[in-house]
């Protein structure tokens, strides 16, 4: 990893600091603290150039809308950011959004949606399905909407697909899940052999985050762990993990789990690579080769439908 | 599955019938069994236009050697063909080798390795190795130089690479390893799940061919089950696996074991697909797909390296 790249991932460790000590039971607000790493993360991962950006309303849901300069006809990313369900949000995802805009020719929409502990889930998931719902019902074609996400929102790539099949929705044309936090039980052997390896994430860090979304529920509920879900008929999808990362191992899980019952996967495993790496486009060479793989991934799907 | 492709499986698997009956212990000569499989295989498979093929030595070892009439400068694609270590020859690969070299624009080498069980493990390995040996100690560049192979090829693809780095050779940039027979104790879920939805392997099948190449070596040799082998150091591996194929949860978990190494992996589960469906290039669009992504994935390793 270049200097630029550890540096960014240092500042972006700091800013999640006080999310951490509000997790542990201290620090005083969830709204200072999550505006704080918002306003870090915007920083740190600004917006390539040639892009706008404007509020959108999703059905309810509030949005952020990343238009590039070039757009292919009704071609539309619907982008999930992370953030463990407690924090993140679309200004944080101005440079990878704006990125992704920008080498798909797609317009980007990403959901600002509900944040545990205020609400837990599967509030989260209902808001970011209540935005893709209007996403399809405006007329938004199918063959050119793809999904996209990360973390928590790369685990909703699978879960937001699962939904609209089992509310007869249409289903986008394919998905990427970028470092998806796919098993809120952390049985993977990566959760130990890993732990340690990512600054970003630990597992004790992730103990936290999964019981502030849960509540009452399960960690193995198939809507907050696809590795448990019944994953039939969903479109191809793309899973994309840093080899760093404890969530290593349950990213190669899901990868098979959807291979085995007929989903066309694929999986990358990028060595050294840490939680989330395509944030760094434009200084990290391997966030800007992942980013080019996905879009590949999800523009052969969309010829294809 | 369109109807040619279809017909071209039938007339494969009657093909390999003869080889089945000898490995039951029936039938009076290899040699005749394993010609008449080449011709049927020649004949349903035959080379694209504008390809050259010429008999080559390697170093000992006799090959096949494909020429496309463009060819990138010092570009070379190893090939590895499939066969259960007992069967199988380049003759058979005259159209997949083709196609590839034609897209890879690069001359592709087919080893003609002794086979079972006239010659058990490590016998077709060790003639696989001397003939890479040979293309390295000839002066390939190593990093215009790239590997693949199909079943007990694709397992060889990761041997390979072993071996060359445990004996200090260079390492090709990336690898391929088409439907990889990965596992010879067959212990992955698809082993019974998938029985009978691939009419070209059978783990009884299979079990016959491991016995035929095995001898007296345990089917959790490294050498002959990647599963099982020390796979740290080596290039960048992609893993195409057939969703209906027996073979799918032990290549998932080749995937898997390398990613878990620290190896650039990528893995691709096509949905309905048999063993080895890239043969069915030109008349079969997955099959083409999938060749299209392998040469995508290998160009890339050689342009980073």
């Amino acid at each position: 990893m270049n200097i630029q790249a550890q540096e960014a991932v240092r500042a972006w460790g700091n800013a999640a600091g006080a999310l951490g000590e509000l997790l542990q039971g201290n620090g005083s607000s969830w709204d200072e603290a999550r505006e704080a790493y918002l306003d870090a993360m915007e920083m740190l991962f600004p917006p390539p150039e040639g892009v706008s950006i404007s509020h959108v309303d999703m059905g309810g849901v509030p949005g952020t809308l990343i238009t590039p300069e070039e757009v292919e006809e009704g071609r539309v990313l619907f982008y999930i950011h992370g953030g463990g369900y407690a924090s993140g949000g679309p200004r944080a995802y101005h440079g990878l959004g704006g990125r992704y805009a920008k080498s798909l020719r797609a317009k980007v929409y990403i959901p600002d949606y509900r944040l545990s502990p205020q609400y837990q889930f599967p509030v989260p998931i209902d808001d970011v399905f209540a935005a893709y719902r209007w996403l399809i019902e405006r007329g938004s074609d199918p063959r050119a909407l793809v999904i996209s996400g990360d973390s928590a929102g790369g685990a909703m790539v699978v879960t937001i697909m699962r939904k609209a099949r089992d509310a007869g929705l249409s289903l986008p044309a394919a998905g990427v899940a970028i470092s998806p936090w796919a098993n809120l039980t952390h049985s993977g052997a990566s959760a130990t052999e890993r732990e340690g390896l990512d600054p970003l994430c630990t597992v004790h860090f992730l103990n936290l985050l999964a019981r502030n979304f849960l509540g009452n529920t399960l960690p193995t509920d198939p809507d907050a762990s696809p590795v448990f879900a019944d994953v039939r008929g969903l479109s191809p999808i793309l899973v994309q993990i840093g080899e760093n990362e404890v969530m290593l191992s349950d990213a190669i899980r899901l990868a098979g789990h959807l291979g085995e019952n007929r989903v066309r996967v694929s999986l990358e495993v990028w060595p050294g690579m840490f939680h989330v790496w395509h944030l760094c486009g434009g200084f990290l060479p391997e966030a800007d080769g992942a980013l080019k793989n996905a879009v590949t991934f999800l523009e052969t799907a969309m010829t294809a439908s």
